[in-house]
């Protein structure tokens, strides 16, 4: 388990909340308190993946004890919410998608709940579903309490804007009074990683050697221009280039990875700034969601592209726990 | 080590080439006469990543040894010639690439010679580079020698053809005047092969189970036509649609390994396509080498994208290697 993060003073009062955003890799657990401040965190590496024990076994409960028993044994009237893969069919209690368009108070009609051993009830975020005539469907779980966090920063950003959380599956979520219209996702880090370690694309990439920043910068940059200039159907024959770049010695074997995250992130905006571009030119803004380095690269692309991103924001998810929390009426 | 493939009785008279076609992961062995038949195959699981000792070590000597000692001792003048990644920095000895334009005699002019334990002298092939402005590099080795046999067998298409051979790395090569003009190369097979072993897509597809086949030609119609309709950049957001289409039950869990071939294949074509268009437009046929399966995969494909291919070619590269070794001179 990690450390407590005190943020504030616990000195401040009882907290009104706690809440866990408790996803694949990763458990991370707040005290909130009643106007939604962070009073306290907490993280272990208690994905839903890496239980304690085994799901039947009671790995989930064991898990929640791990990281909250004392802090339900000062505070035993704590609410408590969760959102992210606890939800999912592999979580605790499967809290079934709600669909498009959605916003925390959706959220909070279709929360799940579920009685741990420690007394309190656990409510559940469910995941959202956009799944309408012509388009693939598509799902998110966790992202959603994200943006929700996000929007409750800033009226004019719930009323309309474009949000993106690079990652994994990078979303990309369309904003609309203040509800997720719709929604897309890219599996770029999920394809930058499997092509790293998996391909014959990592074969050229030196594992200790890390690169000049600026000869890095510039092999991101080569990846993202190619990305610009693609056509349907180029993003495999460019993958390729990763490889013939460092045979050819164009690239740094060193760089070779900054030009495969430049061409996988630059074919994500392309497309999403694609189908994106009718809300942008009514000047929606474009909000950036996740860790920082990631936020950085993506603005970095977004300016290079003409797009540039309105704001960077980090941990939104204890905002939108507590925005969901309320939403469904435990914090009267 | 593999069984004796005679194709055709040994008692025509001795024949006049050994050919390998020595890859990453198989050594293939013929025995051509002076008109280019092959009299004989081998093969082994032999590939330069395979060798049964270190490349240091002799690994290449005692694959070769293995493959064709008695051979050899009964035909001790024997030419021998050699294709594929054998050529390689990785291989028996560096045939370093050859540029655009090549045809069989550029590539026998810059064929590597490395003298064998067993007495002979083996003529190994170079790879193709195709290096020009405004271009990513890319590489190729062993299918020139592939194409180079399919043009030997006709004259008309030597004079004008788009070649395409499908598999892990596929090659989409612009033939004229005899001469591979230029070619790109498209990661299709193995990015198929890591998403489904390696990333969360492979997680919905089950090991053991076959799906119906109209069930499957359904699942890779859906690709195919994902991928046609697709706008830059779509890919990666495409790609996670195998995962959510299994999700919601749209398409059955037996299936998506085939729709993820169908969305991989048909942006290749989307994209080959594109770039050949003009050489098409003027009547050149498109020809399909490889594996009969895979190449029954394209060929679906293709009629679908209504650019049907003209003919399917199972292992053109004995005779390309025969072509080879006469432009080298050592069939006169």
């Amino acid at each position: 388990m990690g450390q407590d993060t005190p943020s504030r003073s616990d000195a401040r009062g009882s907290p009104a909340l706690l809440a866990l955003d408790w996803g694949t890799s990763s458990l991370r657990a707040f005290l909130l308190s009643d106007t939604g401040d962070v009073v306290n965190a907490r993280h272990a590496q208690r994905g839903i993946l890496h239980l304690p024990a085994p799901a039947q076994a009671g790995g989930f409960e064991q898990a929640f004890a791990e990281i909250a028993r004392d802090w339900l044994t000062q505070w035993p009237a704590l609410q408590v919410v969760a959102a992210g893969m606890v939800g999912s069919a592999q979580g605790w209690k499967e809290a079934p998608y709600a669909r498009c368009p959605v916003d925390a108070r959706a959220l909070a009609a279709q929360g799940v709940r579920v009685r741990s051993g420690l007394g309190p009830e656990v409510l559940i975020a469910p995941g959202v579903l956009f799944d309408v005539a012509d388009h693939s469907p598509d799902v998110m779980r966790g992202e959603e309490i994200q943006i929700a966090g996000a929007l409750a920063a800033r009226p004019d950003w719930a009323e309309r804007a474009c949000v993106v959380l690079p990652g994994t599956h990078s979303k990309w979520a369309r904003i609309e009074d203040g509800r997720i219209q719709s929604f897309a996702t890219y599996m770029t880090g999920e394809l930058y990683a499997v092509l790293r370690n998996h391909s014959i694309l990592g074969r050229l990439m030196p594992s200790d050697a890390a690169a000049e920043s600026s000869e890095a910068e510039a092999a991101f940059a080569v990846g993202l221009h190619a990305a610009r200039d693609s056509r349907p159907g180029d993003l495999t024959r460019q993958l390729f280039a990763t490889r013939t770049l460092g045979l050819t010695r164009r690239l740094p074997s060193e760089t070779l990875a900054d030009h495969l995250s430049g061409l996988l992130i630059g074919h994500e905006l392309v497309s999403g700034l694609a189908a994106s571009r009718a809300m942008l030119e009514a000047g929606a803004p474009i909000l950036l969601i996740g860790d920082s380095a990631l936020c950085g690269r993506y603005a970095h692309a977004l300016a290079t592209f003409g797009a540039p991103a309105h704001a960077q924001l980090d941990n939104t998810a204890p905002r939108g726990l507590w925005e969901f929390a309320r939403a469904a009426g435990l914090l009267d």
